[in-house]
């Protein structure tokens, strides 16, 4: 099995695993969080989203997270940027880097963000041009690469696309999420590969959702194909919005335990991850997503 | 990613999965079980144990059980039989094939079964002599293959030398598995490696449980080492006796939702597989440990 010796591993709990709770998380428990998973060893913690809190709610206080929030050194705390408000925002608020985002799916577009594919890049342009200014890196996050709820299949050549488009705006690393959860390893292998002929293969990260429990197969068969940049939630945090009762965002907990197994280097300390993980489940009164946790019992 | 064509799906549900059970399970459940699992395509069900009910009340009525299914043809009916008054029993119930166990960690075989490595497979010398002269295959299941609740890491020659042991007493098959789940791919694969230096790689299954979510990434693994047998448990039944309230066996729902991926041929109908889960799920009352199941919403 070839794979890489180093995975940098990213944790969107605070961000992507927290935005659908409906209870308002209080800032401190965020910030306590971000602060726990950057000691943990994370090198990249999505922080917060600068959005309209009419949309998010729960992201309404990202800018007091930022400013409440310890800075380790070596760490990048990132910040979801829709527009250039949201970019204003983040930038105010010393966000390390900022993200931007594109469907796979001109339906999953339209319904999600009200536009078309082609419509949501036009209206990051501005976005790009004024972080590339400021000298903030942006990521592009895709969705929908392995599935849609409303398309079902969708084409490697469509996510290749989006991601192209993305990576020419100057996004420097392109996220590839299975939104839905539905990807299944060889499948995850062919996407891969039609993205990296046109995103070199080390400006391609992995987020991959557990909803049928494919994740770590699929993550695993990403690795084999040269991917060492994964996306996941500590405490497997945020479900799916798609189905109820249903796993979303894998638990950054497994991720490390397997790259942990195969002899992969993260930084990332596993006791103190599941501590983290242990931290929020309990303050959110949710049982962790992680088996990893379960399995040690620590949640 | 080269994978096998068609792989062969052995649903340990009926007996592995229940037999832990507190609540004794009424007979009739169980052959609706089994018969669910027959008509959904499985080609082989484990369907009961012969084992004094002392040690396993649950496994008490295995002979009603095996005279209440429906036989469809080509299915193979497994039964447990640890010793030759359970042959006896699986003989006179006709159950197609039995099965034997040994243990990979000579801590684990004392503490499980009393003796030693060695003594239990010398203990199962009269089962194997009398199940041939029945003309009923016998398989052969070796556990701890991937770490022990006692010693912690197992040698893969340790697991090799068990493994050759019952395939020269002549087993059929070697189910090698990972008991308290703590395996990732790197290691299965080396495991599988030094075990397929002893035993043609076609008589290798692998059964693999999910306890720190690592299941269905060790099968990936396994599948492209050329292993085509896997073992699984519809709807997870089966929790980790170690760790309470986490899971045991990998779902079949799971594994297959991967394998129909991949494109690989089982004959399993998933439609099907996911109702027989939601049948047993409901009727000991508990919430599946299938994600494939959960995201369906059908338990």
């Amino acid at each position: 099995m070839k794979l890489p010796t180093f995975v940098r591993m990213v944790d969107v709990g605070p961000r992507d695993g927290l935005q659908n709770e409906k209870t308002i998380v209080p800032t401190a428990v965020k910030v306590e969080l971000v602060d726990r998973l950057a000691d943990a060893g994370l090198p990249v913690v999505e922080a917060g989203s600068f959005v309209s809190p009419k949309w998010v709610p729960q992201m309404g206080d990202s800018a007091d997270v930022f400013a409440g929030i310890a800075r380790k050194p070596g760490v990048r705390y990132a910040a979801l940027t829709p527009n250039l408000k949201g970019l204003e925002g983040a930038l105010a608020a010393r966000a390390d880097e900022v993200a931007v985002f594109g469907a796979a799916s001109e339906s999953f577009s339209r319904k999600n963000i009200n536009c078309s594919i082609a419509e949501s890049l036009e209206r990051f342009a501005p976005v790009m041009e004024q972080a590339k200014a400021a000298g903030v890196p942006v990521r592009g996050y895709v969705s929908c690469v392995l599935g849609c709820p409303y398309e079902g299949e969708i084409a490697p050549a469509a996510v290749a696309d989006v991601a192209a488009k993305l990576f020419a705006m100057g996004c420097y690393e392109i996220s590839l999420g299975d939104t839905i959860g539905t990807g299944t390893p060889a499948k995850a292998q062919a996407m891969i590969a039609a993205v990296a002929e046109k995103v070199p293969m080390d400006r391609i990260a992995v987020h991959f959702h557990d909803t049928y429990g494919q994740a770590l197969a699929n993550i695993l068969a990403a690795l084999e194909m040269g991917i060492a940049v994964v996306d996941s939630s500590v405490a497997g945090l945020g479900g799916c919005p798609y189905a109820k009762g249903a796993s979303g965002n894998v638990a950054s907990e497994d991720v490390l335990y397997m790259l942990n197994g195969l002899g992969i280097t993260t930084g990332v300390d596993l006791d103190k991850l599941v501590a983290a993980g242990a931290f929020i489940s309990e303050a959110i009164g949710r049982p962790t997503a992680s088996k990893v946790a379960r399995a040690r019992g620590c949640a």
